[in-house]
């Protein structure tokens, strides 16, 4: 729509998109407004739509995936549980890696909400290479992650794997996460995208930019398009790290998508000490997002010891982020 | 238990695995019994055990991967209907990419059979990278592998996504498979656990043959442990084939487990004119199973057309493999 | 040329190419000859040379490797010390990873000759990660393979690292390798190129098959195409075995060039238990050679003792062969 | 040796050291001065040297790299031709990618000089993957460089590719760039190990951390530990950019050596777009050197004009780079 167009104009246009038989997803910003269609295109309707009144331009999108795409688009944010992702200060996730007990899950979010940042991760399902391994406290992880948010205001965030059960995690968060072994789980992008709540898609282990995307779009074409899409480490021949952070994918996909970017340093390294610098580069390339991972006692987590921070360098680490400028889009 | 041990031997092993509060794995082999017990291992019960009569040796696993470790049984074979997987001449599963209708599936299912093969693959599920692709025929696709099946008495594959169709997809098909997306998708691989039918579990792209093996226990702990670990390429730097079989994969999988390998060329390569020759380097590695793409006309398929061999194609390289040995592990 | 086209024909293009300030590089095989020239082409000369006695066809090359292109050429087979390469049977060269002593190479050589293979390999000149490891004996060594020769007849590769040494290896060696990490030594591969040697060239662990025909175009470029292309393995994010294995090379590089195509066991594993079913899937591919590693004590070789077969696995080994076809291309 | 331990006592480890038969690498920093020896540790010497006045301690480096480990030693920093690298503040070298005739340079240096950078990239010798690609101006791109240099007083920094140029490179530049192909061309590790330039060693396409260490080793093995080690992309499954920065390799080698470490963002995404975020991440995790590709006219470039910032963009990047801290380690 052109800038200035008026409620009522783009109001008849999404009408007549409906009339014509397609689904309108309309985007409503606060300079500029698109009312995205997906659809095999009729040669003619570019000009139908074009002649409408406050219609600028019919933009058709080459690539396969639409909702997602930046187009001329601006860049999307949006509000979960009162933090504000993809606006003009980085929004900073931390937490254990997975929910352990209350008084482990207290400390991390007293920590966190002392910190400045404004989500608490935690996992509550945990996905793990062998079937014997902690397997997560389930719904009563999400309990626990609930009383913290009542307890600190802080918005919640946790992985779902089941497509059974989205409700319920949709029940606990402010926030869904769908891990990187589940980036191509199209079953449950499909679950989450009908679910009215953000949604934290990492990247997979040996996902392109485009699958990742096209991922995401997944997510969208149910009618969310609330996505982060969070850099979390590829998978290369480096044993030196845990994960190969690509850093490059921070302006790749400012390019590509209007959806926010987050970094996981935690996971791309897999060793703490590495993390504060990492996080510092995260920030710099212009990332809207950061999770991290924080454990009172790293050396007795149940999972991910290693790459979690203790309390007294994630506060470090977050006192001085405020000096490290973003990279602007 | 030793060679000769009896029935009632084993037995009376069984139930004293129970009465230690253990789940016994039974694993009754032509000329070597397993019973294979997960947990944690409390000193004294090793002695405990070795005590008992026909009892020839208690072996610890250090693997995470327990009850799917080569450890010291015989390979596993397994009926799959009416087609023997693991035995001593190669199973081969061929179909097209997509169930597309009644006439392209019986039309396969005749060449599969006249060739020799014994299985039928086709999706009726498809994952696919974009949500506007093909999605598949879904339940009304595996009807007409079960009519294809019926009237050619071969076994039927199909692969499974969500594990909320499980359940249907058992009753259509003697065996499960999972694609390489789904490789650690924890949820379905516990529901093919909990199921009757054999799995073709399929490597991820980016996965460890240490993953892989985790992902098969994580089936095998379930009660299911008919599995087929199939080799369909993984990804690489190489763009001059879709993927990059990792042939190495095949005698690094028969030292490490009992479960029957295959090897999906067409995956593999992406080309069919590459099939041929890669079929016949996984059968001389000594593969025990094949998965071949086919098509009555691959340049209309909808999905894969590329890697996909036209009849002639595959009828000229199923009459010619018997010439290439397998190397007996 | 056509077939049956006349020496006097052929004579008459090349020096029509001279002539036009080209420079000819004539391949004239049993049933087919081609005169290859590298330039830019100015639009008329293609009619001028069409016009031509004999000449069949002036074909243009699209990909930036022209000389070793497959085009419409026979496939290339030549002599190497007695040994042919490229020719109807597989060539079979084996030996040290490292000569060590004259103990060791006359050891190898002579079960080498045993065997039935034709050409002994072993490192005078060692490329080693570190500075402090052994680096080879040098010219000594060269003279120990030298002696193994006098003794046996087999033909002897070794690998040149320096271009310096070019011209001293080609004294000692019937063909020269280059070792994967000298796979874009541009100053070596030039040099290679000018020397009457042929030259067994190994793919860089993450070099992809478009810079690895390109590489053997350097060489060509200066006239020496006597060139055998070697698959050792690339570089993956797996680490159960040294390397990956790219065994989907071997149809590829059959499809873009007459080169012969050779597979390195030993190096593509790194394990020498996995070296017998590997092998057998490479012939099966069909490779035109296999370049193995053995050693009569493997537990105490001075370099890759882990994948070196003793000699009673090559001997066994070696017995097998003949019983796996090759793959006719 | 100890802080404030003598000149005297530290000359007198030294000879002790020679007349043990080592050869002593002493390097003497502000603050604190180690004396390196690399060999075999007969037990006794320990305490033998840990006697000696002014030793505080004798430590064992366990890593097969020996003197560019970090061990307790400080940064190096050093200077280039008036350039220092591993200071307080970040060392910029820009140019383009290759010297293509005097005005280009000229008019590349005098941008390179007024944004404040202080060293002047330019290659000479071309590595290109094909033989008939524009192999570089050579001695007379050198000359062009050193002209560059008279008139701005810039330090000059070219790539040399063969061990038969390592002299003339060397009379012409401050510092001797090894591309990333050459990582492992250890006869020309071995030639500038010999010189008395400063050596730019940029890592291989898929080498690892340790590999990239060890062939800095093999410079300093002969003499020469003026090294800084350029992360320059690696050759990864992802495609959307030309190499995946692997921005990990700062810290995992800030923590490894005591070499500086630069990255070169030009090379790593391959598009300029994506250059200035990423240049700014770079500093933030703390890189002590940037190389950065510049060209008056990037569409017209001979080589990697799609990776080249034009003149505006670069002075532009310089210009706000202040804003960036470095992260300290």
């Amino acid at each position: 729509m052109e800038t200035g167009a008026s409620p009522a104009q783009t109001q008849a246009v999404i009408a007549e998109v409906e009339r014509c038989g397609f689904t309108p997803h309309p985007i409503i910003g606060a300079h500029l407004s698109v009312v995205a269609v997906v659809g095999k295109h009729p040669g003619q309707l570019k000009e139908h739509f074009e002649s409408f009144d406050g219609v600028a331009k019919v933009q058709l999108i080459d690539q396969p995936y639409k909702l997602v795409a930046k187009a001329q688009r601006e860049p999307s944010s949006f509000d979960c549980g009162g933090a504000l992702v993809g606006g003009p200060t980085i929004t900073v996730a931390a937490g254990p890696c997975a929910v352990e007990n209350e008084e482990q899950i207290l400390a991390c979010a007293e920590v966190v909400k002392r910190s400045g940042a404004t989500m608490l991760r935690g996992g509550a399902f945990k996905p793990r290479s062998s079937p014997y391994s902690f397997q997560g406290m389930g719904v009563e992880g999400l309990q626990l992650l609930a009383e913290a948010r009542r307890r600190t205001g802080l918005a919640i965030v946790s992985e779902v794997m089941d497509p059974r059960n989205v409700e319920v995690c949709a029940e606990y968060c402010d926030m869904l996460q769908i891990g990187a072994r589940n980036m191509q789980n199209f079953a449950l992008l499909f679950e989450v995208g009908k679910c009215d709540r953000p949604v934290f898609l990492k990247r997979g282990l040996a996902a392109t930019i485009d699958e990742f995307l096209n991922a995401a779009e997944y997510i969208a074409s149910q009618g969310n398009d609330k996505i982060v899409l969070c850099e979390r480490g590829i998978r290369t021949f480096e044993t030196a790290t845990r994960n190969t952070l690509d850093i490059n994918a921070v302006p790749v996909l400012k390019r590509l998508t209007h959806l926010p970017v987050a970094i996981d340093p935690s996971h791309a390294v897999g060793d703490r000490d590495l993390v504060p610098p990492i996080t510092w580069a995260a920030v710099a390339a212009g990332a809207d997002m950061l999770m991290l991972e924080i454990h009172p006692n790293p050396s007795k987590a149940v999972s991910d010891g290693a790459q979690s921070l203790d309390f007294p360098a994630f506060e470090k680490l977050m006192a001085g982020l405020d000096q490290v400028p973003r990279y602007a889009y």
